[in-house]
């Protein structure tokens, strides 16, 4: 698949879910799917999911639809998951070992290398099948083979502080799962933010918009 | 703040990141703002940021902007953040010991009403302040005052029969941190699904745009 470079961030936000949804359907022996099915199960309308894979010069044919496998594989390696990425953890307190035990990394060629923490307790332990480290080794694994991508699981106020030596050192990407703005826009760094309570409150608007309509009906 | 019926999925997805703004601008003692700021800060266009606002009846004056603490509170009540949302966590695990001790629910009116595991190690044990209970309970707790969320923080194998107890409880509202889709579409029941690897897939996206970016000025 070609990549367009016009892509909007709504558009690289479905795609995970397209991802998914495609690999659930790939399990279930499914081999094609319309835009109207993808658009049902993803509660979204069959023309955003055209206009969304046309940006990929995918298209589905008409009576046909899309092929489940290809476009899969096509939209994973749009997304860059047809190639292994080198992944740290930094922080194993709850949320890094609920990650290193639960995530299923490997399952999309992401490759946990090392965890770190400060404390001497979890030091030279495993988690999830992966060894914690003190911070202090960070430069010197990442120089023996580069880190793609280091998962910022510290605590808050550890986090700016954190941010700022992962981007010194070069490593070209965090994930961070701080809740903690990290102030590093004018670096040539890539920082994508998850912010749990987002999604709270996403739910939170559904359920008040839901009692409201309860309310009119009443 | 008046609520706008046809608010789109995405700017609904955009809310919490524009109270986390405000909220950040008026800890700094900001008072007003523009949208030109407001989009540049969060990365979206100032159009953008005016259309979404003008869904709420909200539009900036011309030359002053928006008031950022008026703002900021009508955000939060379209959202229904200026109401108390009794929560409870299903699943004392790594994730949800992560959320109890580090999410602070209570800045934002939820109030945790209990945790609820199968571990007996766990059971009658607080995390974060709160108590942990055997499941059976869950079902009592609700009846004597009922739990607005339930917050489904169990191991894969458990999602769905957890999540089809929950709603057959009463309970309106599910947000989900499973990784596992729910299939309760036909149910009375508010799901909001929080799957980690989005993120982390978005990341990895941005990630290889950048290499393929590098390339092409090599």
């Amino acid at each position: 698949m070609k990549m367009n470079r016009l892509v909007s961030g709504n558009t690289v936000n479905r795609l995970p879910k397209y991802i998914r949804l495609l690999d659930e359907l790939g399990r279930q022996g499914i081999s094609r799917v319309s835009s109207s099915e993808i658009g049902r199960l993803l509660g979204i309308t069959p023309s955003q999911v055209r206009q969304d894979l046309s940006n990929f010069g995918t298209y589905g044919s008409q009576g046909y639809g899309y092929g489940v496998q290809g476009l899969c594989n096509g939209l994973k390696s749009v997304m860059g998951l047809d190639h292994t990425h080198r992944v740290v953890i930094v922080g194993a307190g709850s949320i890094g070992k609920a990650l290193l035990c639960h995530l299923q990394f490997e399952n999309y060629h992401y490759c946990v290398a090392a965890a770190f923490d400060t404390d001497r307790n979890l030091i030279g332990t495993e988690i999830g099948g992966t060894t914690v480290y003190h911070p202090d080794e960070l430069e010197r694994i990442h120089r023996e083979k580069p880190i793609d991508i280091c998962v910022l699981a510290v605590p808050a106020e550890a986090a700016k502080m954190s941010a700022s030596i992962v981007a010194k050192m070069g490593i070209p990407a965090i994930w961070n799962l701080t809740n903690v703005d990290l102030g590093l826009n004018q670096q040539n760094i890539i920082v994508e933010d998850m912010h749990f309570l987002d999604s709270l409150f996403c739910l939170t608007y559904y359920l008040k918009e839901q009692s409201t309509n309860l309310e009119m009906f009443a």
